[in-house]
């Protein structure tokens, strides 16, 4: 049997330049996505953990996962993980670097790379993938690798484990979609700087595809400009395709209102990240004004108690969690969990580009009973990944091979990426 | 007339060994406190600006501070400051960099620490120490040196000006503090590594110097020592000097409602961090459930997003805003204003040692009509500044040398520490 002992940790610098206009929104506009990973060597095994960024900011990550990593190894992998829940905590709550966060910002997204590494190779090291090692674990044992901690006011343990035992009897029919595939949305019709006439040309395409949900940017300081292209993509792709709008947090509260009122006559699915994600008031406000249209956030909540507090506010409809900004899959598990106690459906940002998460959302949907809606696909970083996903009919395939889809093609990227010889460390 | 042109911006990790049992509380045991400190040069001038840590981490907010300090170089501080809030907001939202936080975590340490250099650059060129350049600038002038975004649903920029306004009638008759200088209180009497004698032993101490205010702390696992100390130094001290409680996040809510309740009877005048600092719905639950006793917090709240939901919510009766922990100056003075216009007094945390709050609270009750109450006086790194805040009588003697107080020994602390011949740069 191959070893499975931790042997090192490693933070990796990936940075991958985009083509024009490519994940540009109304704020984040210099065409690059990258990952502060984790890279964890056992024996001839690896595992590899992301945190997603826009490229600057990961030299931080970085030397935050070479600093936490350390305390790793030496741990063989079914031991860490039958109490990671422990170890998680542990190092959220390093006495000097938690003062930073705490669960917060860069020490949190390096927590989460490492973690993320450690499920990882925890599957590979059973020789199955994410999903499948997620819905064979029992709920005790899923719960021993989670911290709920701060969540003992609306969710403690022994409740996690009897919602997780009561979901036990419908598993065998809600695992039909394994074979089905996932179904698929597409963000990447709508970006901000694509043309009225460039962001209809994409959504015929992606209809043509199989997608039934299609996003677009707004947020614009152009209110009119944001108006006029969200009835014109209603306008082509009718009323029963899911149409989406994502603000990027650029609405201050009244901005907000008086643009969500303008869009609801075309009625959108959900309306994104309406405003500063820290501002749950303003969200409640929102979810209240704008009903019955969804209020979605979480790809800049970093941690379950502000998804506690967003949920106990009932201030969103769509839990936007991505397993590559808060701590990894435990912390998304954990959100999940909460997710499912107050009803609310889990539809993952997917910083990752949906590697990690087409694992998740079959866990979810399978061993927690999450509704099964549609996962957002980005195709920007395909040639990165040695396993990308693939999306077939609107669709994803269902993955088989062992680990969470994770692992970064070596060398490709800016220079000082993942597998070259500068290995990891900061960079300008 | 000496150049006030910003020509270098350099990070300067500054970590301090401290005697044992300092600093300890229910969470971070490790006797060391530290600043990401950002260093600007301007000429024959400089400008010194603190982010508080517990060490570690430091060489992450360097790293952030040597980045973002790019931007300042080759600007004139008047001219600078005439327009701080914009520059504030476009590095908060740097496009790649926001990503990692936003708002949050070591890039917004980053941030504090730059604006805190900035703050005692501009009062340096004008011969003044920091509170009496607050206190002189028009409404106008400090509100342009303030980022009030995303506060717009409670407080604009009109009725930030009209509240200023309102408060200059009394200015004269709230300036005499400046001779009286301002009280303060002791926080190093209650460590939570003391043994019980000890600190009845430091709380007479600090009785004799003339504090009227002590503060002890909690958050044990073990309850029952809590309440045996807390009611002790009761006992101690009697009715009439003010006791608080500081449980550093240690409590989930059931067990904050708990300890809280057993603690009521000795009627401490808060209860400080009771639980997680992100959840603002524990906060609220506990300030209903332990009226009239205040609830605390604010030391681990990292923007005025944050702090404007605490207050919508009644969450909190004492804002603890910390200048070296939101960002800096700007955004503390940003916060003061909500808490004015919601009522409530703000006693900050100083991770700073009092050294910038000293001023901060000065120019808080002066240009702003905040109540006297007390600030936080914690000893432990006197040698370190080269101008130590002094503090006779249970008061801070009123600053008046140029500046924000913030200047460090050269030299001093850990190696690699500020002046070294290392300089900035990652430490492990």
């Amino acid at each position: 049997m191959p070893s499975t002992v931790i042997g090192s940790v490693q933070g990796v610098d990936a940075r991958y330049v985009l083509k024009p206009g490519e994940g540009v929104d109304a704020i984040h506009n210099t065409e690059m996505y990258g990952y502060g990973a984790a890279r964890i060597g056992a024996g001839a095994l690896g595992g590899t953990g992301l945190a997603f960024t826009l490229g600057g900011g990961n030299e931080l990550i970085v030397a935050a996962i070479d600093h936490f990593g350390q305390a790793l190894v030496g741990r063989e992998i079914e031991e860490l993980m039958a109490g990671f829940g422990r170890v998680f905590r542990s190092i959220a709550d390093d006495p000097q670097y938690r003062w930073v966060g705490p669960h917060k910002g860069v020490v949190h997204l390096a927590l989460g790379a490492i973690t993320n590494a450690c499920w990882d190779l925890w599957a590979k090291a059973r020789g199955v993938p994410l999903w499948k090692l997620i819905v064979d674990l029992s709920p005790a044992q899923l719960l021993a690798a989670i911290d709920l901690s701060y969540l003992e006011d609306v969710l403690t343990r022994d409740e996690a484990l009897a919602l997780l035992d009561a979901e036990a009897p419908g598993r065998a029919e809600r695992a039909t979609v394994i074979e089905r595939g996932y179904p698929g949305y597409d963000t990447s019709v709508g970006w901000f700087n694509y043309s009225d006439d460039e962001v209809l040309d994409r959504a015929k395409e992606a209809l043509g595809a199989g997608f039934g949900a299609l996003k677009l940017k707004v947020g614009s300081p152009d209110q009119e400009r944001d108006v006029r292209r969200a009835f014109a993509l209603r306008e082509l792709v009718g009323p029963d395709v899911r149409v989406m709008v994502d603000a990027n947090q650029q609405w201050t509260l009244p901005q907000a209102l008086e643009v969500g009122h303008k869009l609801a006559p075309m009625h959108p699915f959900w309306i994104e990240e309406p405003t500063h994600p820290d501002d749950v008031e303003a969200h409640r406000v929102l979810a209240r004004a704008l009903a019955p249209i969804h209020i979605a956030a979480g790809e800049a909540v970093p941690n379950r108690v502000i998804f506690k507090n967003l949920l106990q506010a009932d201030a969103i409809g769509i839990v936007q969690v991505d397993a590559s900004r808060v701590g990894g899959v435990s912390e998304f598990l954990a959100i999940s969990l909460l997710a499912r106690r107050f009803g609310k459906p889990v539809v993952p940002h997917v910083g990752d580009m949906g590697q990690i998460h087409q694992h998740l959302v079959l866990a979810n949907r399978i061993a927690l009973g999450m509704p099964e809606l549609f996962l957002e696909y980005i195709p920007h970083l395909r040639a990165y990944f040695t396993q990308p996903a693939e999306v077939r009919d609107g669709r994803y395939v269902t993955p088989t091979r062992p680990g969470a889809s994770s692992d970064l093609v070596p060398g490709a990227g800016l220079p000082g990426g993942p597998g070259s010889d500068s290995g990891s460390g900061a960079r300008a």
